[in-house]
């Protein structure tokens, strides 16, 4: 979610608050798991320690997280409370210490609101450690670990792991479970006994449907399509389409359930258990607003194609040679959301970036 | 000290290293003061919590945050260390986090070479509580105290308080001391029992030096004369003349220690209590290579100007009327810049921005 106020400078506030909508949905989606957790807990004597992992500017979780300070201040009137938002050192964290702060458009802050709240910021990968052993009362993350640690292989004939052949797809997916173990190792060392975690990753559900594959087209099978086009097209290179793949994986419920209900498994073994998963959809509100009419087909393909230029843009320019210029490589990617954008406007329907989320909580025994 | 690699990149690693020079000299001078403070404090029963307040990138106080995890480490190997660092929001905290994981081109990591450990950034002003009540072991800062919550008045006759008027210093003076009240009582609420306070900041001396103020010129003397200058040349107006003045105030020692000793005080009042405060000099890095031969006076003029243009121009550019163009604002910059270096030039000798500190210990009953 990092940078996605780039490139949309132009399309409005109405496009600004459809992009928050889907990731904002979701969260607040979590709203009820996150305050159950927060009743749960049974430490009390130290201040309440919240973190939200991958937070990217803060600006999605606010309303959660005032809730979370609210529901605490209800509870334990004196208990100070300490949020600290995580992402990767190059994450904005001047925006984020300003939405906190000031608040955003949509959102109020809580700091405004609620005294002996303190907010920290961290700019070390959820692969590691972040916080002191057993200090953390409720971990809560969203839409963040779907990231694997590193790309485990080429995958030779698509862009994404949902498209690889067989013998790359289990590469991906065994990196994925490994990266998913390390995540909830280094969780379940943070919580506090009694701790609880909170998380909405994208999955595979029980239906085989995932981000962008809901309906009658498919994401990331339309961008390789493309990709391969512009190899076809001789505007890429064949080692660029074959380099060029998304570090990251969706796991299916089982695979994210497993080391916490698993006895044989070190997470469990740690300490941290299921207490509930549930996979469910986030409408996509481009779509929605498409369907009811209060975009044109044209304003439709151009807010879809630019919602996901700032989250997909990285990775099709890594996937580029390192010889090209900056203004070669800008061509490029130009061209790929053009193509994009034709192909939506010539069949909008069936597009849409559906959430696809499993609602998982867990608690440190 | 924000963003003082700007418009620096052109004169070369040595610029750099003699920039970070003074800054880090403070720091360093610090270490014996901050490694007895550790070795006196009585709490060990949580993880250690250390503060740099005001500490931009991080980067000048990466070496005397490694010896105090060293130090940690040696009396403690088991107990875990975190270390927050505070700044505006605006600072570099992208910055901040790569210095502390990787290093700096003169500092190792000290992320790299001890467990345990746990960097936090806080965007909240110092002039709030940003911790929870008792729960900081080690309070430090360099260099970040004379900066003021609010300009309390116009200086019609000068640009910083050092050279106002009397009943207009009176008005910066009594800002200051009521900003140093505010800034050690929430100090104080942070510290815990026992907890220790470690602070280098900019102070006139016993003998009336302060920042650039040690020899035959005076740095804010010349930077007002420019100025005014500019208004005589009708380069800026009276107004802009008028409006310009740094939010900063330099106090006596007198003034830095007297709510730790007066029994009346607040801050007294609240448990903290001065250990030792003593004032020393730390010398213009850039004067001293020009003394010793290995800056000409041309470089002398040039890399003295710029080391102190990325901390003033924001109260230049700030007493610049709002209609101006950033272009203007921009020329107007350059010249008083070009003015300064042709000052330098024409006179090298005295010239020299010597830090006098005052280097102050407290600790929390």
């Amino acid at each position: 979610m990092l940078n996605r106020q780039r490139n949309i400078s132009m399309l409005g506030d109405g496009f600004y608050s459809r992009v928050s909508l889907g990731p904002k949905a979701v969260i607040d989606h979590c709203e009820p798991l996150v305050l159950r957790a927060l009743d749960q807990l049974t430490r009390h004597d130290r201040p309440l320690a919240v973190s939200d992992f991958g937070a990217a500017d803060g600006g999605t979780s606010l309303n959660l997280m005032r809730s979370v300070v609210k529901r605490s201040k209800q509870n334990f009137p004196d208990r100070p409370v300490t949020v600290t938002y995580t992402d990767l050192p190059d994450a904005d964290f001047t925006s984020l210490f300003r939405n906190v702060a000031e608040g955003t458009r949509t959102e109020d802050s809580y700091l405004k609101r609620y005294s002996d709240v303190f907010v920290y910021g961290s700019g070390t990968s959820f692969y590691q450690q972040i916080f002191p052993a057993e200090s953390l009362d409720l971990a809560f993350s969203a839409s963040a670990m779907h990231y694997l640690s590193a790309k485990p292989c080429t995958i030779v004939d698509h862009i994404h792991s949902v498209g690889a052949h067989r013998d790359e797809f289990r590469e991906y997916q065994a990196q994925a479970i490994r990266d998913w173990t390390t995540i909830l190792l280094n969780r379940s060392a943070e919580l506090a006994s009694g701790g609880m975690l909170v998380m909405a990753n994208f999955c595979i559900d029980d239906h085989g449907q995932y981000l962008g594959n809901t309906g009658n087209e498919n994401l990331f099978e339309n961008y390789n399509l493309l990709w391969r086009d512009l190899n076809r097209d001789q505007v890429i290179t064949d080692g660029e389409y074959r380099n060029t793949a998304f570090q990251q994986h969706y796991k299916t419920v089982d695979e994210f359930i497993e080391p916490l209900i698993d006895q044989a498994n070190p997470v469990f073994q740690s300490g941290l258990r299921l207490v509930s998963a549930k996979s469910e959809i986030v409408k996509c509100p481009f779509r929605t607003a498409f369907k009811q009419g209060s975009l044109n087909p044209e304003q439709f393909a151009t807010e879809f194609v630019n919602t996901h230029r700032s989250w997909t843009s990285t990775t099709f320019r890594a996937g580029l040679d390192e010889t090209r210029s900056e203004e070669d490589k800008n061509a490029i990617l130009d061209e790929l959301y053009r193509r994009f954008h034709s192909l939506v406007l010539d069949n909008p329907v069936g597009h849409a970036k559906d959430l696809i989320h499993l609602y998982l909580v867990g608690r440190k025994v």
